[in-house]
């Protein structure tokens, strides 16, 4: 079991969203930010390396993002709606866009691959839990 | 001169905003996300704590957003609005939340007046930003 | 497997680290970033607030250093010892202090805990990777 | 006067650090952790992208490392040696690699020349800090 799951069973305010939904997201855009980290800092180090220019600067940009969502879902209390629901709208766009970046390069990059499937994941928990807020 | 606007005016490549718009938006997120940082520091040791709590969360995620969308607005190059316009429609909701919480203690500490007002300057960079950005 | 390790398993450029020991201490401090971010949310809610003022300081602290360090190590190539010794001592002795902290209130709060369990883990995994820097 | 300023002016604890030298600190490293996000994003623009790869990862590692410094520094309260001096000397010998990576490019790339100037502004004033905390 995750922390991210461990620390919301011990919340003893109410969090009006699924727990399960939750902890998935978190988790989900913890390993993204991770993921566009050692990605880009992978893509450095390829011999085709011009090719890469734009999914460097997409997992860079989708690491910030990642890590602000984590962080603000991270200590969901009364989430206010106006604030929480266009970060997750635009963490799910750069998932989207990382993702579709890094797997062009799948199968010539195996740290490519890792990393669109890290974003996809996180893609499909952003898009989950925007459905959970509803 | 900040060092933002020093920065994008080397830039060979073509920015398509608003340089002068886009260099106040990166620096009023850098000291908007330095004042909330300083200023939920500053709301833990006062008195009364118990009525600062609200300012203390908004402060955090404040700070959170608005590193992120500076991060994200600094290597701005070819922009994708779909990922940053919500992103800066988050930054602003989060900075006119938190500016109202802080202007509300602001009679009695001066450190949320100092902060409100970083807030209000990052909302209506926000808000500029994303007019350049039509 | 976690991201963090996978992804070093593609790295053909070779990192002179033991891989096992990288990945652990990158996963222990994203887990750790994420579990103080969300217990000084949660602490915010107890209603013992003034004696969780100091957990609360240390978990900001200690967020920030583990997202730091988890980045600087996860682009881990041909490091530099100059920068990555102080920042993984800095790491290790804020997850000591926060870890501390955390565990006075672990018997009446249990994200405390848990936060607790995540602390530790980091500072032993940071105490494991200058070792096998050496 | 920047909002670090007029934020540590309003804390009514005292802080046991010069407050002209703190807050230089906290603004040379919001300044710094910019400059060098937007330095590596100019970076990769550049037609001689091979050669700039290693001022790329510099300013990575720079910018993270700069970010959670401010953070630190910003709330400091009470601050605690062990975490803040080796955090303070990591911040300063990844300031002056950077600095001295961006010099080699600053004939050849102005977005390298300025940001030089911020990196070497920080690496002394993380010294000014470190010898102000004696």
């Amino acid at each position: 079991m995750s922390y991210a799951r461990q620390m919301l069973d011990t919340f003893t305010r109410t969090v009006h969203v699924d727990a399960d939904v939750l902890a998935a997201a978190i988790d989900a855009m913890s390993d993204c930010a991770q993921s566009c980290t050692a990605d880009n800092a992978a893509d450095l180090s390829e011999p085709n390396l011009a090719e890469m220019v734009t999914c460097i600067r997409l997992c860079m940009d989708c690491a910030d993002i990642c890590t602000a969502t984590a962080g603000v879902t991270s200590r969901l209390v009364d989430y206010d709606p106006g604030v929480l629901r266009p970060l997750l709208e635009s963490c799910l766009a750069i998932c989207r866009s990382c993702g579709d970046e890094c797997e062009r390069h799948a199968a010539m990059h195996a740290h490519c691959r890792v990393c669109a499937q890290a974003c996809r994941r996180c893609e499909q928990a952003c898009r989950d839990l925007l459905a959970a807020l509803d």
